[in-house]
């Protein structure tokens, strides 16, 4: 008999029929006449019932059926009587393919802390948390495809591996072949990178923008979706050293095209999550509810986690400039009373609080800031006819702060290289992304978007950790 | 006015209209009464021909528009009195946006050999054979996922970043932020990874199965699709340092329903790229067809390139063991005539001739290969009752070789445990892995597939250098 899963039993696929189960006990209660036992399989946030008559099944069936333990179970599926389920299934065989010593087992049925949980990456994927929160990411990394398939978008795999450095600075980790306790040298005792793999140093991709833009000129629209790399040595909730990013590259666009698209995009990605992962996320929203009542009045959420993704979903993205932006944080209560504890004035990069101050107490919804300072962005962002500002975008999420970082790239030869050389590099060895301006070049523009970013707005996690299975930060590449 | 697509108007979606058109020009020809001006934008191979009658447009306006310039032309889509194209655009403005001089721009109308491109990756995007080579690759990656959401797998991202090394061997990246020409040191001379960014010494991944495996005993299937890496120094036309591998992990899966998914896999993708791509497809047929050409009657294909992907759409794949297999090279006239190079008994690795004699001139077709002697098979291949053999499956297509590597795995820990001292590694260093055994184990079984291979199956590309955008092989890491 081919087995059925669990999300397939509970919408009835075989009422009434002989059906084979398979998965991982949950639980198992019971008395002296009848056992019931929560089975999961992953399918679904929810467990299928169980019902194993005392008759039917000794003790010494049941004592390897514990928490953990993989089982088969065949039986009768029928509409339950009990509160919970709409069916469950009448066991007529049960067979333990997998023990898992309750002695042992670290996922016991008490609630376990996340932290606790991080150390046995490996077994929370088991949890209910962890798998609504892994359901929701595999959804809304198809939704990304989706989306973009949708629109004619062509899917780029940008090199990993990479001689060039996209943002003009950021710390990257090294790849390499070399031995490093005793690594060629040149006669001058520099390190002989000829003798590495590549013939060059190398390191791990911080972007995969500067491919894109190259792909955008051939497929006018494109986007990328792989794991980027920063080797910063920042212990915090928001950063991790190996993370996925999707960064769309589109000819012919102009920034507010950019900004429409990425809204369109954000508002789509969640809105699929939320038609196909409704469960999973009312299980998150209640996780957070439960958080909430351990919280002083005023720290608890406004709205519950369904409401706030509805509401992203259905209003429009607040859109300010920068300059506007530090108008409204120079003339609020909070920076009249001192409260910003960094400066606040034109030129000068948004801090976190300042961002939060934007997007949480001021609008109460996604911003997009637009044009700031050129002397805090790239050197690739368009120049503005001011001359000082760039056309740049953020867009700032309630509860994570930057979720899209994006601009107009500058497509204006002269004034590219002039920037590549204010900021110390050197074109001739950025030739084939000039050859873009060189050759064809048009008006064009991009965005970079960090997914694990927008699985927390999702998922409502509060730490980054959580929402990738096995998180890279400092000190930490387990599993 | 609003851009419409090259892709679109072909399609007739605004005849008689006003429209917008942007993209480069691919060539411009005329007389002096009359240009013709084709354009392609990246959507579909086909270009739109825009016709500028001469008295509208001057020399001057004109002497920009040369290949490889983008321009943004306005007219009216009409029906096409021409050959080769169903619609045209009688244009009333044109607008250069970027030139492209012809006397430094590479491509020009003559066709460029593909060793030639390759030196100039980022501009061979805009040439009609890799126009549609990576107008598939999109098609096929797309088609990976929906194959894999349709059935219920949870896309898994793996870790990029590891201190494990699957394979148990295998050449690998070392990935590092210590100074390389002045490493930390401990006490004793040895490199101090302690002080290292982890922590500990990491490389690249060369497969996140083991990952897979923990997720599949969470969430029953479950797939990867993320880069891979191998440091070996291959310089052939089948290996990249750095390409992207898929990789599912079912719980309760056998040997045969491996086998079963991956076959239905596989035809699934190429059906969709069939389905979806079908004018790239023909083009590269037509491509392959002239090749052969310049080849000796003999070394030409049988079949066309939609022929061939359609044979392996409609037929089933042959299913034989390596026991069989070896019996049916060693009854091979080929094997008397001491045509192959290596030696063929039982107990010895294939090797590509044998796989090529399989698949190319004894069955004609897609070949699984299963029961491996254990011996040259991983220590995580699930072990026969014969005690011999492995419940390894490879599948070997024409012309490409090896594109799947998959196996039951082994559940059981004890003979788990032996296996992996045998093969010298500490299974201390593997608890997370071993907890799958540990803790609620179950038959699994998994496979990887090289997508580049794939993708070099269904466009006929003979070197992998040319199915990614930008490979990454020894002594090449540009772009």
């Amino acid at each position: 008999m081919q087995r059925t899963k669990v999300k397939d039993l509970l919408q009835g696929a075989a009422v009434d029929q002989e059906v084979l189960l398979k998965g991982w006990v949950r639980t198992k209660r019971g008395n002296k006449f009848v056992n019931f036992i929560a089975v999961n399989d992953g399918s679904t946030i929810n467990n299928l019932q169980v019902v194993a008559d005392a008759e039917k099944f000794s003790e010494e069936t049941l004592k390897d059926v514990t928490t953990g333990a993989a089982i088969a179970v065949t039986g009768i599926l029928v509409a339950s009587q009990g509160k919970g389920q709409a069916f469950e299934i009448q066991a007529s065989s049960i067979e333990v393919l997998g023990k898992a010593d309750p002695e042992t087992y670290p996922l016991q049925k008490k609630a376990h802390s996340l932290e606790f949980l991080r150390e046995i990456a490996h077994l929370r994927l088991r949890t209910n948390t962890f798998g609504a929160v892994f359901r929701i990411r595999n959804t809304m990394a198809f939704a990304v495809h989706k989306f973009f398939n949708e629109k004619g978008f062509v899917y780029m795999h940008t090199p990993i591996i990479t001689a060039s450095d996209a943002e003009g600075a950021g710390e990257m980790f090294q790849v390499t072949t070399l031995d490093i306790a005793n690594p060629p040298r040149t006669e001058n005792g520099h390190i002989n990178f000829e003798e590495d793999f590549f013939g060059r140093a190398t390191n791990l991709t911080v972007s995969g923008q500067m491919e894109g833009e190259v792909a955008a000129m051939a497929f006018s629209d494109i986007y990328t979706f792989g794991p980027t790399f920063r080797a910063e040595n920042s212990n915090t909730t928001r950063h991790l050293a190996e993370f996925w990013m999707i960064e769309p590259e589109m000819a012919f666009y102009d920034l507010k095209m950019n900004a429409d698209l990425a809204e369109e995009f954000i508002k789509y990605v969640i809105r699929y999550a939320l038609e196909n992962n409704r469960e999973d996320i009312e299980f998150l929203e209640q996780r957070l509810a439960e958080e909430d009542k351990n919280k002083p009045q005023n720290e608890r959420q406004e709205m519950t986690l369904t409401e706030k993704l509805e509401f992203v979903v259905n209003n429009d993205f607040e859109r300010v400039t920068y300059t506007e932006a530090i108008d409204i944080l120079m003339n609020s209560n909070h920076y009249k009373k001192k409260k910003f504890q960094y400066e606040v004035k034109w030129g000068v990069d948004l801090q976190s609080e300042h961002e939060r101050y934007l997007v949480e107490k001021h609008f109460k919804k996604p911003v997009i800031v637009t044009d700031y300072p050129k002397d805090i962005k790239s050197f690739y962002m368009r120049l503005n006819d001011d001359g000082k500002t760039v056309a740049a975008m953020d867009i700032l999420a309630p509860g994570i702060g930057e979720i899209v970082g994006g601009s107009q790239r500058e497509e204006r030869m002269d004034i590219l290289v002039e920037r590549m050389k204010a900021v110390g590099i050197n074109p001739d060895d950025m030739w084939w992304f000039l050859d873009t301006r060189r050759f064809g070049g048009c008006p064009h523009a991009g965005f970079g978007l960090g997914f694990e970013r927008m699985v927390q707005f999702v998922t409502g996690m509060g730490n980054i950790r959580d929402v990738i299975p096995f998180p890279r930060t400092p000190q930490n590449a387990e599993f």
